[in-house]
């Protein structure tokens, strides 16, 4: 059988709010199965880009990234949060290691075409080295992923942490039962977008086409949404979507998605 | 026989110039021994801290490290630079790991005593992790480290690179035949500072305290001296000071210290 491995994707909501993000660590550290966590920037980036005057221009959600929109984000994420994050959890006992894509290649990626839309130093994920990440955990370190990644031509490359988190747990399941777990500022995908109480606890292929015909699902959620089927069509065991105690096992209220 | 590690520290002038760190790169990458890189970080965070309106307070070359200093340092060495340093490398060919202390407890440093002078959030080594490194070099991967430390209790700490290099090389001399080689602005160091042909080729413990007793060493290379004579008497088998071109095989000018 399978060792089991958790992926968790925290978003901004929880980076954003230090009391929100210390509470999220301890319930981390405190699992005990091998696990990854990967982190976004949250608003630390676009914060620091306004003051140092420079215009953050996003589409559809994505960051626009320039030269210096991509220093921003290096410093942000594979600097300050996820140095801070290690350092946290290595305070609560977990034995992290911060990473980004360039780091011992663990992410290849490739810069997106420019075509239609000219997204910048943004990358596509062509490679997650899992071996290394089997050797990490096999050695006790609990990896933690910015969402920088390389081109392996020296380019550092803006990419998406949703599906950064994807992509490592499709990588992993060849070795790993995994569990891949996203964690958003609400308990789960609501059927009413005013009414938090809402949760829909269970999402399949088939219903979230409804869901996706009848616009419960907004454009937001897609992508994510996306991510979550392309995981499981791709080996993943379980994917979930809640809030930030949904890794707390006393926790039932979230999304579980199925093929 | 041990195996021949090196480790090689370079400082703000290499960083600070695109061309000299490419080149010094490309030289680093090719060195076939077992290698770790320490870097500084120039000027880069003084610029990003004006740009932010951060007073930068120095004390004998050294930072005074409030809590927006640290973010500051955090971004700009853990982040900015190491991430880049690794790209680099990789496009390359060398596989490198970019690490903070906080990372895998690489490096677990202690506030430094706020007394006679209080430095803020500054650390001083307490303990490198060299069966991790040992790991990492084992795995054929090339460790970089930012000079970015923690305490184990959660918090980050501005460390010295110039100790964090030392440090590194006594930990591993138990397991490698080790060379710590500092790189700066000059080919070594100087008998008359307004000759830069007048390299000192030799200095041992008997020259250094002459050296020191004539002013002939100034102040700020005191701080490296003093690590360098450390790493001799700890086990290190062999400590050069040169500029980026030193760890050129051809290179024929440096200062080589013995005890």
């Amino acid at each position: 059988m399978k060792t089991k491995l958790q992926i968790v994707k925290i978003g901004g909501n929880i980076i954003d709010n230090e009391q929100v993000l210390d509470v999220f660590l301890s319930d981390f550290s405190q699992l005990t199965t091998p696990k990854i966590l990967i982190h976004g920037g949250g608003k630390l980036a676009s914060n620091l880009s306004d003051q140092l005057g420079i215009k953050t221009i996003m589409n559809e959600g994505r960051r626009i990234t320039s030269n210096k929109d991509l220093d921003v984000v290096t410093m942000v994420y594979a600097g300050l949060i996820n140095k801070k994050v290690c350092a946290h959890l290595q305070g609560k006992g977990c034995n992290s290691i911060g990473l980004s894509g360039a780091d011992a290649n663990s992410i290849l990626a490739v810069k997106r075409a420019e075509k239609p839309i000219n997204y910048g130093w943004v990358g596509d994920i062509k490679k997650v080295n899992a071996n290394l990440i089997h050797l990490f955990l096999s050695n006790n370190m609990t990896p933690v992923f910015s969402a920088i990644c390389h081109d392996g031509n020296g380019q550092l490359l803006n990419t998406n942490a949703d599906t950064i988190a994807s992509e490592i747990a499709i990588a992993m399941s060849d070795e790993y039962e995994t569990e891949l777990i996203y964690c958003f500022d609400k308990q789960g995908v609501l059927a009413n977008v005013n009414d938090s109480n809402s949760i829909i606890k269970h999402i399949n292929k088939k219903s979230y086409q409804e869901l996706k015909i009848n616009k419960t699902i907004h454009e937001g959620m897609l992508p994510k949404m996306e991510n979550c089927f392309h995981a499981l069509s791709n080996n993943v065991s379980k994917v979930i979507i809640g809030n930030a105690q949904v890794i707390n096992n006393n926790k039932e209220v979230y999304t579980s998605l199925t093929l």
